[in-house]
Parts: C-alpha cells; sequence; structure tokens
C-alpha cells in the first residue's frame, strides 16, 4: 500500500479496521490505485430524474450492464447506484470494481417543493451484494433536513459496524437556500462541514460558485479575505472546511456539457486540492468510446498526470 | 478527591456510581482539577454556524486536532463537540481530555424562525468514543421545545444506564421569548431550573442581563426585592435557581471579544458563585498563544487565585 | 390495617396486587395514616412557573431538601414533584415519604394559548427512584386534550403493569371552555368523572365555584334540584360524579392566601366527602413553621378532629 | 478480471453477490492474482500447539506483525489466524492482504481423546476486522462431530447473509478413524465431500497417503481401479470428490520438512489439479528470507511456471 | 501522556476509542503513572476461598472498604473484585480508583475436580458501576475450559462495543495438567498465548517454575536452548509469548509469604520485563501499615526506582 493511502488511513483513527480496509479497497482500485485520488461513476439519474432524462442521450445506458461495465473499463474506483441497478449487476460482476450502494433516493414524480428523498435499500444489502460502501444523500438548508440528518446518523452506526464507510452527497436545496445559493461558496462549504461532523467518510458536493449566499457568512469572508474569485480558490475552500483536508471530498460535474468545458472544471478542482470527481452524466450520456476516453483524461488530470 | 468534589458528588446522591464516576473524572481533570470548578472547550460552531464563520478568524481551527489540543494543552476538564469532531480525533488522543459528544445541533442553512436542532450522535456513540458525558442542547421558549424535552428525557435516562452524565445547553429562544428576553434574568434561571427538573447533570446558560422579560415574575422580582444590577448578583440567583446551588451550572461567555471584557464578565460570572465557565469562540478564534493566555487567566479567576 | 383503608382498597378490585399495595402505602403514611383521608405536598412550581414566582417568598424552597423534609415533618401521605427535585432526594430520603413522579408539566416561558405539558419522566424513572405512584396531568376542554388522554391511557397501562397507581390532575382549560367556566362546577365534575373513566386512581381538581358553564348541563342541574350554593354541596357533587365516592378525590387550594381561608376552604371541602387536600404554594411559599402548622390544620380537619 | 477466475465463480451460483465479490477478492490478491491458484498462510499454531512449539524455531513469529507481513511480502492470497492475531494487526494493516478469521481452535492443554475445538471469534468479529472470509475446522470421525458440523452450519448461514465465504479445515481425527486412517484416501476425500456437502466454500484438507482404511471403500476402489499409487493420483481423487472440481480444494503440507521434501510434494499436488497450499509452519518457522524463497517457489509452481 | 503509554496504546489498533481511553486511565492512574507498568489489587478470595481464609489474618478486610481504600492510598492503577465488592464501594469512592468488575469466580464449597467458574456479573453492571474494565479467569486444561472460552468470547465483545477493555485471568488447571504443570513455564506461556488470541487486552498468570510438562514442549525448549533456569529468563518468555510484549502481561505473586520473598520474586518478575503485579493476598492479609509499605516498595520495582 502507499505512504499516501497509509497517511489518509490515518485521518480516521476512530474507525475500526473493517472500515479502514474498505476505504484502502476504493483507493487502491482502478486507474488511480494508490494515488489517494478517486473517479467514482455514479448512476441514480433513473430513479431521479426518470429513464428518458437519463439514458435517451445514450440508449445503452438503459441497460444495467453497460453502467458496471463503464466503470470497470476506465478504471474507476467504484460504482455507485441505487439498489436496482446494483442487484442487476453484481452477482455477473462480483469483485470487479468496488460498489456502492446509494440507500436514499429522489424522484422526480412527486412536484414538491421540499426534496424529501426515501430510503430505498439497507445496510445489510450492501452486505450481501458485496458492497464497499453505503452512500446516502443529505438535503441541508430543506425542510426535511433534520429527518435526513437523524437517519444518516442512524445508518452510518450501523454500517460502520459491519465494517463499512459511507459516502455521503450533500446537496443544499429547499427553503433555507436561494437557487443561486445551493452552489455558493459559503453553502457548500458549510454542507460539507456538516457531512463530515454527522460521520461522513466521504464527502461529495458541487462545485461552488463565486457567490455568497449568507450574509452573516459573507462578512466574514470579506474581513478575512478568503478567496472566492477562481474555482481552484474555492476548491481549496471547501476541502479545507472538511477538517482541513482530512477527510475525503470529491466534487461532481453537475449537468451533462462538453469535454472542454468539463475538463477545464477537472483541471481547476484539482488544482484546489480536491480528492477527485464523481461523475455521472457527463459519462455515461455519452458514447462509450467517448465516455472513456474522458474519464481517461480525468483520471490523467487527478493523478497530476 | 478533595473534599469539594466530594461534596459536590453527594448532591447526586439517586445516580449511579457510573454517572458519579463520570462526573468526579471531569472534576479531577486539567488546571482546575479538585476545586470543583469547570472549563470546558465546546466547539459545536462549525455545524451551528458554518465553517468560515467559526473558523477562519483562526484557521488553524479548521483541524479538529486542532480544538483537542487546545483543550489539552490548556488544562480544560473536558472538550465538547459534535461526532464528526470527536471521531477524528478520539482514537489518537484517548484518554488525554474527557469527551463531551453533543448529541444534537442546530445549523444555520435552514432560515427557519423556531430552532429545531437535528439528533446526530448517540448514547452508543458516546460509550465506543469513551465519552464521559453527552450534551444536548434545549430551547425553552420555543415551539418545538416539547419534542426536544422529550427526546431529552430519553437519552438521560439511556445515558444514565450506562453512567454517563448529561450537561444540557438551555438556551431560551423562539416564539414564547423576545429578543432582549432570551438573556433576561428571569428567563435565564427559568431555563435553568427546567434543565434541573429535567435531570440535567450540568446545566450551561447565558450570562443573564439586568432585564426582566415576564410580567408575572417581574412582579415577583420586585416584591421580594431580587438584586439584578450587577452581574454577580443576577449569576447569584441563576445558581439559586437551579436546585439553590446543588446542581452544577457554568456559563458561557456568548460572542467573541476583547480579552479584558471575557476576563471582567467572568470575574463576576465567579464572583456569583458559578462553577465555571464554558468558552468557545472566545478561546478557538484567538492565535493558540493568546488562548492558552486567556483560558489561563478564567481558570485562575475561578480557582480563586 | 384499618377497615377503612381495607374498604377503599376494595374499590379497587380489578387491579393487581403491586397498585393495590402502593395505594395502601399511600393511605398508611403520616399523620392521616389509616383514616383514608391524604395530604399531599406538591411541588411542580419551579417548572411550572419558574423558580422565582414560586422559591422567592420562602427562598429556603430553592433547595430540593426543603420539601421533602416539608412533607415527612408535616406528616404527609406523598411528595409529589417533576423527575429532578425527585432525583435530588431520592436517594438519601430513600423510605421516608411516598414519592409522585408527575410526569408530564407545562412551562411558563412559552407563550401559547393552548396548554400543551411535556412528558419529562417515565414509569421506569418512577421504579427506579423507589415512587408509589406516578401523577399526570390532563387539559379537559384544550385544543391537544386528545394526545393528553392517549398518552395517558398508555402510562396508566404501563404503571400498573409494574403496579404503581396514576393520580391524574385534571385541569379544565383551553379554548373549550370560558375562563370562568375553568372552576364550573359541571365542568369540575365533568373533569372527575373523565379522570376516573380513564382509570386514574386518586384525581385532583380544584374546588370549584357556583357557577354553570354549559347550557346543556345547565338545564339538567337545574331541572334535578342539584345543590350548588355551598361549596360542600359542590364537593360533595364532584365526588358523586367520580365513580358515586369509589375512587379518591383530592382538592387543591389553589392560589397562596391567607390562612383562614385555606382553612375555611378545607372545612367546607371535608364537609363535602373529599379524600384530603393537595397543599403546595400555601404550604411551601409559607416560613416552614407556619407551613407545618397550617399543614396540622388541614390534617387536623380531614381527620375529623 | 480473467476467465478463469469467472469460471470458478460461476460454480457458486446460488450464492449472494457479496460471497462472490470475497471469494474474487481471495482470488485476485498476491502473486497468484488471477489465475485461480491459492496459497495461503495459516497460523493458529500458537493457539493450538502453544507459543514455543510454534515460534521457537523462527522468534520473529512470536511477534502478530511478523505473519501478516510475510502473508503480504510473499504475495499471498490470504492470510488466516484465530481472533487475537488479527486484531493485533488488523487496523494497521487494513486492505493490505484478505483476512481470514479462523472461529474455532483447539489447544492442546487439554488432554482429551477427542478433538473439541472453541469456538473463539463471530461473523461479527470478521466484519469488523475487515475479513474476506470466515474459517471452521471440522473432525471428521470425532465424538463431537455432530455438534461441530451443526455449528458450521449456522455460521454458514449466517456468514452467507452478510456475504462471507466459509472456509472448512476438514482433519478426520477421532474415536471413528485409525491414526493412519486420518490421511487415507478415502478418509480425505470423504471428508472434503462432506465439507462441500455441509455447504464451505473453499475446503483444506491434508495430503491424502496411499492407504484406505474403510473396508466397505476399498472394495469400491479396487473394483472401480480408482488409481492411489501416486499423490498426483490421489489429489486428482480429492478434487473429483468435492464436486467434480467445482469446489475449490487447497492442501495443507503439514509438519515442517526441508524445502526440497516441501516443493516436491507441492509438485504432486499442483500436478493432481489442487487449487493450492495453504502453508503455515513450512513458512512462518523459517527466517522469512527462506520462506519468501520458499512460498514464491510454490506460488510458481500452482502458477505453473 | 506520556510517549510510553501512547506507545502501548498503539498495539491495540483495531480498538475503538472507549477501550483505549479506559486502558489510558488503568495506566494514567496512581503511582505508577505514565509508566505503562501497573501494580492492581484484586480481592475476590471471599468468594474464591471463603471469608474466614480470606480475612481472618487481617480482619480488616472483612469491611468491603477497606480494600478500596487500601488500593487508593497505596496508589494502585486499579481495584478489582466481584460485583458485591464493587456494589459496596462504588457509589462512595466514585472516580477515586478505576474498578475492574471481575465477571466470573469460583468457589470452594462445591467440591469438583474440574474449575467451574460462575458468571456473577455483567457488562451492564460495570458500566452502571463506572468500571473501567472488565475481568474474567479461564482455565486452560480444565475439561470445562471451551464454555469458558465462548463465554469470555461473547463477554469481550460485547465490553468492547461499550468501551471497556477485558482483563483475562489465565490459571491452568484441571484434568489437562499435573498439580505441578499449573505453573510449568510451558503451560503459563500457552495460557497467555491464548489469552491473547481470545482478544484479553491485560493477561494475568503466575510466576512460571523451572519446569516443562508436555513432552512435544519440552523438546522444542531444549532444541531451541530457551532458557529456564531463573524466574527473570521465564518471564521475559512469557511476555514473548503474548504477542512478543505486545499484550500487557502482568504477574501475581501467589500465595501469602514474608516481604523478603515475595519483593525478591517482584523483582525477578520486574527484569523479567512484565507489566507489573497484581497483588492480593499478599497485600490485604498484612496489616494495613504493613500493605502498603509492601506495595510502595513493589510499586518502586516496577517503576525502575
Amino acid at each position: 500500500m502507499t505512504a499516501r493511502v497509509k497517511e489518509i488511513l490515518s485521518w480516521y483513527g476512530s474507525e475500526n479496521p473493517g472500515v479502514k480496509a474498505n476505504l484502502a479497497r476504493l483507493m487502491n482500485t482502478g486507474k488511480l490505485a494508490g494515488t489517494g485520488k478517486f473517479v467514482i461513476l455514479p448512476v441514480d439519474q433513473g430513479f431521479e430524474h426518470g429513464p428518458a432524462r437519463s439514458f435517451a442521450p445514450n440508449p445503452a445506458g438503459y441497460d444495467p450492464r453497460y453502467h458496471v461495465e463503464l466503470a470497470i473499463e476506465a478504471g474507476c474506483n467504484a460504482y455507485a447506484a441505487p439498489l436496482g441497478f446494483l442487484e442487476a449487476v453484481a452477482g455477473d460482476y462480483a469483485g470487479d470494481v468496488p460498489l456502492i450502494l446509494k440507500l436514499n433516493n429522489s424522484d422526480s414524480l412527486a412536484k414538491v417543493g421540499e426534496p424529501c428523498p426515501a430510503v430505498t435499500g439497507s445496510v445489510e444489502d450492501a452486505l450481501r451484494l458485496g458492497c464497499a460502501a453505503i452512500g446516502y444523500t443529505i438535503y441541508p438548508g430543506s425542510g426535511e433536513r433534520n429527518a435526513q440528518y437523524e437517519a444518516l446518523r442512524d445508518l452510518i452506526l450501523e454500517a460502520k459496524a459491519v465494517g463499512l464507510p459511507t459516502v455521503v452527497w450533500a446537496y443544499p436545496r429547499g427553503a433555507g437556500v436561494s437557487k443561486e445559493g445551493e452552489t455558493a461558496l459559503d453553502v457548500v462549504a458549510y454542507a460539507a462541514q456538516m457531512a463530515a461532523q454527522m460521520g461522513a467518510h466521504i464527502i461529495k458536493v458541487k462545485p461552488p460558485k463565486d457567490f455568497l449566499e449568507q450574509a452573516e457568512a459573507k462578512k466574514v469572508y470579506e474581513k478575512y479575505g478568503i478567496p472566492t474569485a477562481t474555482l481552484r480558490d474555492r476548491i481549496r475552500h471547501v476541502v479545507q472546511s472538511a477538517f482541513n483536508g482530512r477527510r475525503i471530498v470529491i466534487f461532481s460535474g453537475g449537468e451533462a456539457k462538453g469535454t472542454p468545458e468539463v475538463l477545464a472544471e477537472v483541471r481547476e478542482i484539482a488544482a484546489g486540492g480536491a480528492f477527485g470527481s464523481i461523475m455521472g452524466r457527463n459519462a455515461f450520456q455519452r458514447p462509450k468510446a467517448e465516455a472513456l476516453e474522458l474519464l481517461a483524461a480525468v483520471m490523467a488530470i487527478h493523478a497530476g498526470a
């Protein structure tokens, strides 16, 4: 095992060997094995946005095998999906790539104002499917946030006892934040901090914009001259906000966009000290060859090549 | 063990030896060991106010190790924080300082009128992390107060059964009290009384102002000539309101301010018979050397030096 | 055991021996032992009204030991209080006087229209503290009454299973009754009947006034010539309303007042066939010597001396 | 993943993905990764034979770190040991090599005729320590065999539910077999069959000798001309006896001996179609350099190099 | 905390912070605080041998307060006893000295050949009494050993989950060992190894004699020239046998004897690298002044003074 992986594991000193071993498994898989960097393929859009919105751009993606194969061929550290997508492939691809079972998911059918995901899987599922981690989404700022936090607390404790670490998707949203505020620097940094305080082992947030949402926070950012102009500065601040870089923070790319834009963004993310990228639509909505090329480029950037 | 510590323990005559032993552990640690006085370092602002507002003034504080080391070096009786901050250090600093796991926390992202904290940890967490107590915040006067009281009741009972005492942060707030009333003498004294009636072993309130909120109470304060003019008088009344001084009541300093103001306030707090101070922002937002100097001065005051 | 106590126990024929034994314990304690009469000292005002309003008139009462000692010295049948006050004394005074754990309490900080008490203790607490009964307050006529009734139902059942009887404080209040109606004869009698129907073993109500609140009821009181003019008549009607006197009904004195007024009222209460008095503020807000004198006089009245 | 590993996994078609993923993990680790062959380092002799008999020949082995490091450096598929040896290293070496928790162990202090191992660990332990499998020893032919089989049945089912495969050490011994019969061909083949029938995922037996124990069996071996003369023939028969080669069967080397003898035996074992070797004393009782050399040679043989 | 204590804690890398904190508590208490050495006072003879055999030599010891006070005044790291002795003192001496609840005990009334202790306490008891560890006795070599091992396994797992380490008394005895063999070097070393393999955090054995019990072991001791002549050599071998000194091994003094003999033995124990002494009868059967003098001398030896 590399010194860097050992160093990262040392930040999780209160965890049992099972949790550490699964964190190591994630870090020792794929093209980025040993670097302490991550590129994860997540495919939860089928549940979250519906099948056509998710898979019509690249109809191969209707097939659950497509995604796990994409993750394997690309050399991702892990593949994350809801229960059904994992069950459809976990047996046939057992041992091919670490799996992350996304335990809660929101759908877009019920048009409620506040996000309110359903818990669609369990720690028991994660074990029987051979997963290396569980995943869970919280919506800081939303009316239902406390119920989400309290369910997360129970799941982390349950997962930990059986050696599974937890990846938390932290998406500020809802009554407490403006639309623009969802990716405001102060809000994203705050979401990362909260996920870390609740015991998340890996934290996934969106790249923050050069915008400050909360008046009280804005004063502090200005008074202490926290740089917000470049994405790399903002990434650095978010990573710092997750226990001074002692928790693994990875960034999504958000909506699908062109390759140059994606790579430019990833370069900034890497320059800011992020631990990696989690790339869904930008990967699986492209034709496979293009997706592999893109993921290879993203990995190269994170590897510092 | 000193006679004073034995005396304080005697006030908790219905508790099992485990709860008493942990109360003793808190009183026999640090520079104030044996005096029956407390200086506790609490760091929950990362969750409550966000990372930048909490740690930008002294960026060393983004690192979870900073705070536990500050508490150890300063000779505090205990270090209190939410789950994540404790997990990040409990293994490597096991046995170095008593830990208090703050079991509920409010965040500032959700702009709700009434405070509504999430329960982000459990008694089981407190045991596996080797904590000496649990902590819990109630908001007397708020719309959700009863849910908080009832959850507190269950947690106190659960914690007690495994030998853990409970520290209650009692912050009047919400629809039932005016902004000024949050630190009114009658309100703070009332909050301390309620915390004691619910079984709190240690009660944390804010220093009360010379203001009376409730008309019914005001009549009584005037009729019986309860002194309210000086802070030490008001502290004395709050301590009296917590079972005539037979429950441990400690006071926070509130917002960060200058050293002379902090020490002047602590002098009054000590003169009023408080059991100590719980000092967060005023400690960790200063550079470490200054913080150590300040905490030493605060301890000296409480020690009666 | 006296024939009278046996007779009273015979009214509770469906109860298990544990419940009966604790009812007997209450009736065989203190100066009124064996008479089937009660004088109980309740001290929940610290939580309900705040510390200064409760204890400033007689500051010795800030100390939890004061009240249990008052109950013991006066020869009360029992001492009733919330969790914290009992925990502060139950160990050191174990076995000195039967304790009643008041399981729910309202506070006066939250200015809500409808009374909405929090459940601040449990049957488990009552057992570990060695209590002889649990206590619970309902607010017939209030918007939240059904939640209170349903919680009471569960608690009575739970308490009964472990041999604990239940004392119900029945205070009509809220949207369903006028201010004057809270002590209207028809309303108080109705509240006593409801408490008895819900399984209360001991019922505590306020002395009713010569006023009828409900139009439908008024017609009946007039048609059948139910006497309402004297307090003793009204007391007799309330006792009759609680299963024709086959449930123990005791009366409070309400707000603090002068000794002659208190004793005059108690004389009427006794003459009406009440099972006793429950006397809080009129006892503990007096200097101790006066309180002991007053309680002795009240007991003498109930003893028929 | 190699086609061979996929093929082997296809034999375990009734298992959940978790069990398959852990079998894959064992097969994709170390120098033999991808070949479907195994070399496992087991160190349970400290418990089974005592410390001096186990570690005096190479005192470095008193230290629990020695063995896990030997397994890692040698490139073994897994390291198997009782609870204490795994606990001593699982945290610091998390993720470095798959661990197998041996759940039952016999000691040599109690001079009982029949082997009677104690269960010294649990599936829960295996999960929290991050193990890839559990291990369990049965003694076919012994008086206590049925208790062992029934405990094994429960453990396999429990382990399977959480994604853990089971390695069964099958050692014929006890009243039912003669001393020579313990390694008789018919007996070893029978033991392998029974382990497979009970649901073992990996079966560990001793290399069988050219001897037939049971009269009834002997007739059949002779009637059908089952070859028994060479070790490779006998190995082939044992592998055939474990579901015609569709269960992983590995062979131990037994007592410590010289390198040429060990390698000669391993060559026969490999030639007979075994899935690998499990090599304890012959590895850890040699000086480390020699052990690494030997293990490399053994792996080379199994790899078909 | 001293570097030595930190080093010792590092050997327990798979444990949660709670277990580490309690190990630290044991090592940071008393006169040997910070040295990593232990002197523990155990008093289980009342149950094991009967009261007169235990306490008649120094009748002050009939009183449970005597022993805990002796441990406190002497500056022991901990006081170990069965449930009743701890319950008799844990409340009044809460926090004065770490307590170890001995969970199983054998009595001498039932004259059975094989030792067969009863489990007389629980992990729940240890928590409510505020203990820092549980204790458990195994009798390797006895007919009932496996039942003891399996109960121990469950207790260690249960205790660990709530942050309590386990002290194992390992006393070879029963059908498997001769009377002389109970303290044979090979047997004691084997018992220490087994305790460590079962997950004991602290191991207590008797000082081994210059005798080898088992023929198989004897060959090895002779072949490899393991020194057995001096007690310090034998102690060194036992400590080595407990994970090469990476588990805490402490030694009892056995039967009461004269001070010079005790100290001479302790000097050898310390010279052999033991982590300390556990001294019962030799301490509490002496008059208090003598006992304090003796314990001070024992501590001085372990401290290297």
